[in-house]
């Protein structure tokens, strides 16, 4: 066990025996360090073991605090156990039907893919896109087509800059959100009959473009909150001929798993040795609960193989569907498919997200949005706590508005499902985050909607359908 | 002959010999049926025919007139003999190197596949934006995702029943313009190797998609002014297993031909007979110069056959990213395609464009925009007449806004788009248009910019590089 484990497992410990009780402030990383006589990077990289255990949060310019649900959380999934073999893929019909079941404003949409649009500035953005329209020359609307708009790109690689990673130019590339950057990457390094190694459970748009494009699907599992198992990965890299990876490096959906630097260091210099193109989906990159943000694979991609795929989808602007690609030595290539299949993204929406990111008020955005989702995330853990039967699991996932939840294996999620909807409540059964329809008794849930009685309602609906099994 | 075809040639006749001068007004429909002893619908067929031929101009609530051009112009171009077998495509970097050229604003933009934005009322589109934005309930941003924004919906079927077509709702997908419908429809009903019927020449990104997704052109020859040949189509259709066909039966892209009603029904019974469906690119619908909009072969389809494609993005809101799919029996695969590729259009985009037709300026627009274009056509044709070199052949089509030359055989066009790209002036030169690269001697032009004095001199210099070969 490495120093700063050994020091994780004693704050852990202290927890535990409630030394340090829900709510409390633990000792700051100075103070830590002093104390203990370890160094304070040693102190960082325990608290951060720590957060992505769910067992401390980080408030910024407060110190971390221990959680309010540290001890009275249920425990966190397994690793479901994965077949070996390449899959071909067919969910589609399964996905469609829970989408289908979100069209209902009726029904709360635990089983939604998108926030509740409440929490996104709606209203400064159609002030910027108003502005943004009229100070846009009008040459600019049909010239933005092949690159995307100037600004927009100028304002995205700024951001990619402030992070510490100095992407050039021309490798990125504006795309009808990370959706199409997704789609076209995989097109981009594939043909049918090609084996792509993805994540299990993976997003379930993942699988669909699978299927559709005929590929077949080497399923990696993820830990629940370590993410992807690279053994596993290493071995079938070894034995299969995989032409792409596809996966999250952070809060991964469905589970919220984030990988470590150590790991995604190691992941990159398997990929790198294959020489396997990594589909790197950032979609949720700025809904993170830590102090910093993350920096993905990307960050260490010196040959070209990663395509960072970001959006605005999911943290500012959803329904406006603007994303992009920074998509290494396949940026030319991407850039020629989506003039050939969408020709662009709408410039409008670009021009309106160029001025809302200028005037500056993003980041503060983004951090309103994600202490929101924090305390929505709470609240439903909390009321999972209150009425899921005994034996349940659920992750605590720093970042993002999924809960993963393994509930004991006499339910069927798809027959939940139906009986859920019938009551008012949609979920995301596991079945569809899978190639082999695997994960039948567990469930996504969403807590990307304001938390209302109507919330705590729906948790104790499903807690009284899950008892029925 | 027939009594229409008949008077269509005496009337021709009589422009010949200047009885009827260019700019003069021809007997009305009702004066003519009466010196002539026709019914008024012949009469109107025999117009509408001189009307295709560019020998006359139908002028809103004035008649009709003897086009100015009538006589000065150069003859039209002949059909191209195309070769017989399937072709595998690859047009791919000749395309993207004439798209390419374009991007540079000094370049006066000959080559270009969209008007000039000034012909567009980008401002009244921002001002429905602001207005529609603000008109948005919060919950549509996300909601109208799945089926595209309900008053944008209703405004295009509205459309759709004003021209006679009582469109199920249901048939009518909503996608990132006509290029996401086309490429989504010609994915719903193909696999990788098989044949699909196109037009030579063709538009060009048909061929691209084409390429890409491994499927064989059938070529089918189009006359300059009456559109694709159905004797050789009927025969291909017999010979090959053709999976799909994919046309403009409109305002051809680049020749400007136009199927007549009799062709059209032909052409839907043929298709019927093989039940092989028809993707129908109708990107310039509404840039018809005559007094009636055209009625695509999606108004015969009984029987859900016909993806008829439309678009905002050559006659509104270029940009904007806007277009739709009346998509018959396919409707349903195509809007899941769609979900697991770029998901939706942007949001904003269609609540402006909604929010624009729903005030009831669009045709006034429209009317205007076909003016322009009208007078645009004139004076590129007529500087034509002044420096192409004496076999030029050129057509001259009933609206939208390119001409396609054929030039002596001895010029070769590529090296023409080299040349005159080093003199500022761009051009699409006919190889772009064939899965064969022919075409050689041929170009399209656009008149879809404002004519100016830099057009003119443009028009010279193209004179002068031509007279080199």
């Amino acid at each position: 066990m490495k120093r700063y484990e050994q020091f994780a497992e004693e704050i852990a410990a202290l927890i535990r025996k409630r030394v340090l009780a829900p709510g409390e402030r633990i000792p700051s990383v100075r103070q830590a360090s002093r104390r203990y006589g370890i160094s304070p990077s040693t102190v960082f990289q325990a608290y951060y073991r720590l957060e992505r255990q769910g067992l401390i949060i980080a408030r910024a310019r407060s110190g971390y605090f221990v959680r309010e649900q540290a001890l009275r959380l249920p425990g966190e999934p397994s690793v479901a156990a994965q077949r070996l073999d390449p899959a071909e893929v067919a969910v589609s019909e399964l996905a469609f039907s829970v989408l289908d079941s979100l069209r209902d404003t009726e029904t709360v949409p635990f089983g939604s893919a998108f926030p509740g649009p409440e929490l996104f500035p709606l209203a400064r953005l159609a002030g910027s896109m108003t502005r943004g329209l009229r100070e846009l020359p009008a040459t600019a609307i049909v010239a933005d087509m092949t690159e995307g708009h100037a600004d927009l790109r100028r304002q995205i690689l700024l951001r990619y800059g402030l992070n510490g990673l100095s992407l050039a130019p021309e490798e990125l590339v504006i795309t009808n959100g990370a959706m199409e950057a997704l789609s076209l990457g995989l097109q981009c390094v594939t043909r049918p009959g090609d084996l792509v190694a993805i994540e299990a459970p993976a997003f379930y748009a993942s699988l669909q473009l699978l299927e559709r494009f005929g590929l077949r699907a080497i399923e990696i599992p993820v830990h629940p909150r370590d993410g992807i198992d690279l053994e596993v990965l290493e071995d079938r890299l070894a034995r299969y001929p995989i032409r792409a990876c596809w996966l999250m490096s952070h809060l991964q959906n469905p589970l919220g798993a984030s990988l470590d630097d150590a790991a995604k260091r190691r992941l990159y210099a398997l990929l790198k040795r294959h020489q396997v193109p990594l589909l790197e989906d950032d979609a949720y990159a700025e809904l993170y609960f830590g102090t910093r943000p993350p920096r993905p694979v990307k960050w260490l991609d010196d040959a070209g193989l990663v395509m960072h795929c970001g959006s605005f989808s999911k943290c500012l602007a959803p329904g406006y569907r603007v994303g992009w690609m920074a998509a290494g030595r396949f940026a030319s290539a991407v850039s020629r498919l989506r003039l050939m299949t969408t020709i662009a993204p709408s410039i409008p929406a670009q021009v309106a997200i160029a001025d809302y990111l200028r005037r500056g008020s993003y980041d503060r955005h983004l951090r309103q949005l994600r202490h929101t989702l924090q305390s929505q995330q709470s609240a439903m853990l909390a009321a999972a706590d209150r009425y899921f039967p005994t034996g349940t699991r659920i992750t605590r996932p720093g970042g993002g508005y999924f809960l993963w939840c393994e509930f004991p294996e006499r339910v069927d999620s798809l027959e939940l499902f139906r009986q859920a909807l019938k009551e008012g409540v949609s979920l995301a059964p596991g079945p569809i985050f899978s190639a082999t329809q695997g994960f039948r008794h567990c469930a996504r849930l969403s807590y990307g909607h304001p938390w209302t009685a109507r919330s705590e309602r729906a948790m104790e609906t499903l807690g009284r359908l899950l008892a029925s099994f």
